[in-house]
């Protein structure tokens, strides 16, 4: 799987993508990641990005012409499944959407920095808008990052055998249950007993159980979705 | 404000802790943020700081020894406002939470890797547990990162006027309204019309009815809030 990232820094997604799983995928060849500097494709001597808003305020935005010619030489390399743009007002990132994500081939990831981009781009190219949360970060770049692991993880071969992504929360709508590792007495607290017992169809209902119990405590919407909506 | 992380990768976090607006924030002494490399408390000559999960199943937990004599270590040094445990079986992370957080003096980040850390801690230490969404990463890494930038972004003085937080999706429940920069018309697509006219008032009027057009539209779950508990 391939991505392509534009953004105006970079610098800051180097350390994220080049250590543990996702320098694993890279070193096995099942994920490629390229970085584009927006200011190569940036306006007049000083290779300017953005500018500021139509009908005043607070905040640059990110202006259409270098954007539009970063697309246009990328997209004249590869076809992409999707041209996604991270933006706090786009869908709600959920599992599910990982999981689809993850069936791709090549995917364009550009971040916006300050206010964001001109909507032009949005109308123009953008065919998924994506938030990674309701809160504001200072640039896409980190929810970029975070797309990319959360993809990254699931494509087969990345993962070893003991980090199985199939166990985890989300993957059935059910928060994981508690889990526990030596020594089985801590500081006085010990393990629940059923975890020492060997028998494991009883530890699976328990843990089944354990789950359900915190989501229904901890997040009771992820029980009543029928609405298939949550990516 | 200060942040100390604890984490088997630091090296992961050295990117996004260092440009941009954390650095702008570090430089004028607003944000300190320590990085704590938990295998220096790991145990054994190999410095180890996972084992097997009892009861059986995919996935190495982080044991109870290494967190403790880390977290013992900090406490000794300051006391914190919340220890934060990142998780995605947490309180879903939102912005009023983030506005929250940044009125706080001292926050310790807890950073899991794959199936995360021994339950024992979290009974025993973690005040908070957060998610900053719906879906799995590798580790704790990227979302320490997404609350340092969420949280560190509001604290005065770190951004320039020119990118004012106030005006940002969430401040107000309601997403951010379209915005445009020069030039004014790109081919053929252009500004709207009244964010030329240079009439204030009537430009602040389209925009509270674009916000809520397109949070009715994308978001309505944000309109029909009358709980209060997102955050």
């Amino acid at each position: 799987m391939h991505f392509d990232i534009i953004t105006v820094l970079p610098e800051l997604l180097s350390s994220p993508l080049s250590h543990s799983i996702m320098q694993r995928a890279k070193d096995k060849d099942l994920l490629t990641v390229e970085i584009h500097d927006l200011r190569e494709y940036g306006l007049g001597k000083h290779r300017s990005t953005d500018d500021y808003q139509f009908g005043g305020g607070a905040g640059m935005v990110m202006r259409c012409e270098p954007l539009a010619a970063a697309i246009d030489a990328l997209k004249a390399q590869r076809e992409y499944d999707e041209i996604i743009y991270l933006t706090p007002d786009g869908e709600q990132y959920k599992q599910t959407r990982a999981n689809r994500l993850s069936l791709g081939k090549n995917l364009l990831l550009i971040c916006g920095h300050y206010k964001g981009i001109d909507q032009r781009i949005r109308d123009e190219y953008v065919t998924l808008e994506i938030s990674i949360g309701d809160y504001v970060l200072s640039g896409g770049e980190l929810a970029a990052a975070v797309l990319i692991d959360s993809i990254g993880r699931l494509l087969p071969g990345v993962l070893n055998d003991e980090t199985s992504a199939l166990t985890d929360s989300f993957q059935d709508d059910l928060l994981a249950p508690p889990i526990y590792t030596r020594p089985a007495e801590w500081r006085g607290h010990k393990v629940p007993d059923i975890l020492l017992t060997g028998n494991f169809p009883k530890i699976e209902a328990w843990r089944e159980e354990q789950a359900e119990a915190r989501t229904q405590e901890r997040r009771p919407d992820l029980l009543s979705k029928e609405d298939g909506a949550h990516g």
